[in-house]
């Protein structure tokens, strides 16, 4: 069930292309804690295949250390105030930004002095790998550090920052996976700058293709693309952005929910089953410019109180589809107080857990969206023209920029997740099954590697918003079960590959 | 019933504040032309007053020409093509840019190039004049040569460019005027850079404060005022903006109709009795951002879609109230694909013909938006959330920029360009009676001095779009009507004088 085992083959290509820094061949576990009296001593570590249900119980994440560091990193790029407190800001880190580069920046020297290898590769994913007892994947916990214009202190944030705990616990424990255990952050997850959400992790596993990555350009006026920025701030690596150069043992994210769902019911943890599927648009409207004092009603061809029919009617159908809809961003030319705006862009995102019912939805945003621009009489213009003068037709064309299937994770891997949850005591049995509404770089290690996700509460269910929050007490548990779904994943593996060694086990 | 003999003291007024250009004391009718050929011989020339009917009615404006120097100057700030032809795309240029201050240089050279004096004052306004045979203030053709960012090549430029084919048409057939006349270019008629329209004529009229206008942002993400960019390009003039440091005995002001009207009945001639009034708004609604897949319709409070209801409405009120409304800029915030936009800032641009109409409209939209944006069960409602899911309540706030009142014009100004436009053979009668859709600098000029306006047809009555188009032919029958005009006015205003002087006349 559990595709653990690389090839020797594979293997050996992770070691070729580690080109980024080199690769120190220091024994691990070299830092400067008092505890590691006998430095050049060769001693055995504890294995985490030996640790016992108790051990691995006890051997917490420091939260107040997970903390510090995550409102640390938060001085790169940080957004809006909200609060009074020190920390009371939302993040602007937008992807490959200068904020970015520092706290990427801040990745790499955090991660190498805890005496991981760090890999960048073709789309700026940073990997950072802690060797194990033996060869082969790593075992990855991974999110992102880029946040939205105006995002939060936790959005991906959290998930990266419990993963760089992860290695600082396993380091004061002096404990030794069994095979390699790492941490990836994931570039531009956020799709707010380069207009494709997940795209570095989509690239990763196959499914975009890395040269319509690198010339995304940014939303906006700016001419940059992904390529141009990734030179800029030096993490164009070399390293071919794959699953193939840069294989997976599996995937776990912790990520807050960014709903309202744990904090309602009053549960602590969410097994993410799985991610609602969705689509992006890019919709065109073009009418005609014409003057706002000359020209009657009747003679417009007015292109923003078209877009303004659909942005609406796209509401509508999502209601009755039982689904999302979304405009986002919004922009129209020639934007003049006494011009009708002659043509209209937007973006539409529209969700379902259902592929079927996105379809649908999709399908009939289409239609309806060529007969409310058209004007004609049917159904779809009857709400939009109800009681208002009919103007001159638009056309409108509808362009799909990316897609997420609706996606069920591995089963032994969100198992793994809620074994770990149940054995936290602090979580008190608080654990319920979810269902991820947004999309999230899992979306696409899944494709390549088992994978599961843990959600923690999100106060008022905000997110992409400055006053996004998640208590400390929530974010520590969170971690905790992170870094148990990683061990508890390296502590199968290891029973699997005794077993396929034919050695036995228990 | 004409005001036309400014005191002594006021036109004294006016000689101090000739500062930017060194007043030439040399001889009017200068230039090169051939039939010139007793320069330095003291002559009588042409007296306006002396002129036949016949005369009048012979002497032409050179359409050829008018329509080379309009396309030529049209070379400064080119905007977007839409034909094969060389002279088939509209216009760019935005007040007080790079390639306004190129066509300013190009009115201040042409005019001094005809014996005219120059003026500029603090908003910019170039005021160009030629001799009469008295001092007292000049009869002015005016109009602006400011742009929309997707305009076209004759609102507001063929009234400049037809006032200097005026003074060509003076200084070609020797015609000495019994006072001074002149042209004027007034500063960001538009307000499509700065955003109040006929900004600097209401600063000459003494109804907008200088301070207010000089202060004035440039839309969009830009920090310039009009003050710092008056600056930059060098026409920030030391002469008052006022309508006492440079009267005017009367404006009359040739545009092309950018409307339907005259080209649909057939006419060749508008005599525009009035303009209607109108409002300009700022609206603002605040909602939460949040995350597009997290966050279900019910728990959103979308500030795009609640703008699309109130623009949808405003809408649908303009049409019961027999008004117009439009939203020609619409900018949101954070601007990300997957984030429920946390707030929405549109213009709101409301005209009406009937002063009580417009301010009911007024006030029903204010009522009706907040109701909108509160989510209550108004009838404002009904159409907006027919079907769909409603959400969490948005805040709403509207600001007005600027207004114009609905404007009667001077009814000798109006009786002169209707008996000129009955006069001109080639119009063959083709004249109606207008009112004006759109406001013009003229409005604020009949604050101060007797106003009126000549109509040309505009194609389709498309305007405020590169494909605005008024054919040579029409050009130059506005360019006879307003000489014809201006003419009238200089003649009656010198019947008057002998009048008053109890010289009589004929």
């Amino acid at each position: 069930m559990l595709s653990v085992s690389p090839s020797p083959r594979s293997f050996l290509a992770v070691r070729h292309i580690c080109h980024h820094h080199v690769r120190t061949r220091r024994p691990l576990l070299l830092l400067s804690a008092p505890r590691r009296a006998f430095i050049n001593t060769p001693r055995r570590n504890l294995r985490a295949i030996d640790l016992s249900e108790k051990h691995l119980a006890n051997m917490k994440v420091n939260g107040g250390r997970l903390m510090e560091e995550l409102h640390r990193t938060c001085a790169f790029g940080t957004g809006q105030r909200w609060g009074e407190a020190t920390t009371d800001t939302g993040m602007s880190r937008l992807s490959l930004t200068d904020s970015d580069k520092q706290v990427r920046d801040w990745f790499v020297d955090a991660t190498r002095a805890l005496g991981c290898h760090t890999t960048v590769d073709q789309m700026g994913n940073i990997f950072a790998v802690r060797r194990g007892r033996r060869d082969g994947p790593a075992t990855f916990a991974g999110s992102h550090l880029d946040t939205q214009p105006a995002g939060g202190r936790y959005d991906g944030i959290l998930g990266v920052l419990a993963g760089v705990e992860m290695l600082r616990t396993l380091v004061d424990n002096d404990v030794e996976t069994e095979y390699p255990v790492g941490v990836v952050n994931w570039t531009n997850e956020e799709g707010a700058r380069f207009p494709i959400s997940m795209v570095s992790s989509g690239v990763w596993a196959g499914v975009i293709p890395l040269e319509r990555a690198h010339n995304l350009q940014e939303v906006g006026r700016g001419t940059a693309t992904m390529k141009s920025e990734l030179e800029r701030i030096g993490y164009l690596g070399t390293t071919p952005a794959s699953h193939e150069a840069m294989p997976m043992a599996a995937h776990f994210e912790l990520h807050i929910e960014q709903g309202p769902k744990l904090e309602a019911t009053e549960q602590k943890i969410g097994v993410v089953q799985g991610v609602q599927g969705y689509r992006w648009f890019t919709v065109d409207v073009r009418g005609r410019e014409s003057h706002s004092g000359t020209t009657d009603l009747a003679n417009r061809a007015d292109a923003l109180l078209t877009a303004s029919k659909l942005i609406l009617h796209s509401h509508r159908l999502a209601a009755r589809h039982d689904a999302l809809a979304t405009t986002g961003i919004l922009t129209l030319s020639p934007g003049s107080v006494n011009t009708v705006p002659g043509s209209v862009r937007f973006s539409l995102d529209i969700r379902s857990p259902d592929e079927a019912r996105l379809q649908l939805l999709d399908d009939t945003i289409r239609q309806h969206f060529a007969a409310i621009a058209r004007g004609g009489d049917e159904e779809a213009n009857v709400f939009a023209d109800a009681d208002a003068v009919r103007g001159l037709p638009c056309d409108v064309s509808i362009t799909e920029d990316s897609r997420s299937q609706v996606l069920k994770f591995d089963a032994a891997a969100v198992a793994a997740v809620r074994k770990t949850a149940e054995r936290v005591d602090a979580v008190g049995g608080r654990v319920i099954d979810m269902t991820s509404g947004a999309g999230h770089d899992s979306v696409y290690a899944s494709v390549r590697c088992p994978t599961a996700m843990v959600f923690v509460p999100s106060r008022d269910g905000i997110s992409h918003n400055p006053r996004e929050w998640t208590s400390a007490e929530d974010c520590a548990l969170g971690a905790q079960v992170l870094m148990g779904a990683v061990l508890e994943w390296d502590r199968s593996r290891a029973a699997a590959a005794i077993g396929g060694d034919g050695a036995g086990s228990n």
